[in-house]
């Protein structure tokens, strides 16, 4: 099926595109950066610079983590940072409702 | 401003988003592969790659190459390829009207 994805690029150097809320969809289902980077293939300082980025973009907190304790050092989403979640996936919902007769046509013109 | 950009994933391997329309764009201003790819700062190679993947991609052509002659090797949109152009184009100013509350609120949350 033809997928639409979407990348919204702030003023400045930031972006919130489909790699970076995977990965906070990740934090939030695996509970710690470490084995929401090894779930994509992908290595812990990688993972935690595009977490960065995201809380330097945005005034609130995405993750909270904790740093020792039962857990060894877990991390988990904010009820912002669900929110931004919820929102970029309804972005992409209704951007591909919006543009599924193109969509189409370009399926159709795209014969491989 | 907060700008939204759209890439399209087609089953298979092949995507069109905003980097192969801005080439697309260039080779119908420049006229020439090699002039288009060093407006865009790229070298010959990395474009003819991405024209090459569109060409792959799609059952018509989006370009057509001259070979010699004295315009020396020119390469020209086709009319698909120009169509091609101007409907990614007619999608993400469509998109991006669908969802400009959705941009404005995250814009209002990236502080920085």
């Amino acid at each position: 099926m033809t997928r639409l994805r979407i990348r919204i690029e702030f003023e400045g150097r930031h972006t919130l595109g489909p790699g970076k809320v995977q990965l906070l969809e990740a934090v939030g289902e695996h509970g710690s950066i470490t084995a929401a980077a090894r779930s994509m293939g992908m290595g812990y300082r990688h993972a935690w610079e595009m977490l960065d980025d995201i809380n330097q973009c945005f005034r609130d907190p995405v993750i909270e983590t904790e740093t020792g304790g039962r857990a060894g050092g877990g991390a988990r989403l904010t009820e912002f940072g669900r929110e931004l979640i919820a929102r970029y996936r309804a972005m992409q919902a209704r951007a591909e409702a919006a543009l599924a007769p193109d969509l189409e046509a370009l399926t159709f013109a795209c014969s491989r």
